[in-house]
């Protein structure tokens, strides 16, 4: 599957834009280095999420702890340094349980998410342009407070991780 | 919430991108008019998803029938046009079942989730940049299949679906 052309519209820091012909139609298509998310559960049972300021959209939400790859990082890697990052949680049992993309009509990102256990509980050490706040719930509480999730991958996670420990 | 500076870095057909300046950092943001999706189960109880080319990530996918919302168009307008015309699905009954946004971190779009029961089956009329098969599937093996899926609003809109009529 190749286009028959293609060419960069914008070259950007985190994102580029590209025209690519298909036949008799063109496509505007987001490139992204992809992305982690994280189901992460404390060695207390209890499922961190992070409330943020999410500028694009101006408003706040409590998403999954997320981030975007690095160049050549593999997906387990990089989701271990923003989970400490962003929440300090460290150590536990880890495993890759979806990958799925977010938008494939018109962007690449594709994103791993990972489900992870029996968490340690350390400090958080955000990058200087998130302010974060660490929200806990109890995983008993998940089923009942998912119809307050404003995010895709948040709600997706979620409901595949009941599903899988269901 | 608003940026200290906006600017314009590429005006597209479908997206723009702007860069937004927020105190001490800047943000490159996709502007995006919106979307649709609609969990769609006919009157002898199939869910029908369609399986299309998807040129932006290079792979088929398998999801719920979308679409992009046109200027000035009701969510409930938008997602009963898309999914007349991806699958010939009419008539029924529909909710509004959640809003969420596909990608808060880079992206505006924001979805609206659509519940559709009771539809009836008719001729689909896809637009010429589409090429979709209509996939059926009886909603008792939603839970079962639901891995197979690699497109975030699909796998969250039908755990969504199952959550709420299980």
């Amino acid at each position: 599957m190749k286009p028959d052309d293609s060419k960069t519209v914008y070259d950007g820091k985190l994102i580029d834009v590209v025209v690519e012909r298909w036949g008799d139609h063109e496509r505007e298509i987001v490139d992204h280095p992809g992305a982690v998310a994280i189901v992460a559960v404390d060695s207390e049972g209890m499922l961190t999420l992070v409330r943020q300021r999410r500028e694009a959209v101006r408003v706040e939400l409590l998403e999954l702890p997320a981030g975007t790859l690095e160049a050549g990082e593999a997906p387990l890697d990089c989701a271990r340094r923003e989970l400490e990052e962003e929440t300090g949680l460290t150590g536990g049992s880890w495993r890759e349980a979806a990958t799925f993309y977010t938008t494939p009509g018109f962007c690449r990102e594709r994103m791993h998410l990972f489900f992870a256990e029996e968490l340690e509980r350390g400090e958080a050490s955000p990058e200087s342009d998130e302010e974060l706040e660490v929200v806990r719930w109890p995983t008993s509480e998940i089923a009942a407070n998912v119809a307050a999730i404003e995010d895709a991958k948040t709600i997706a996670g979620l409901l595949l991780y009941l599903q899988k420990v269901g």
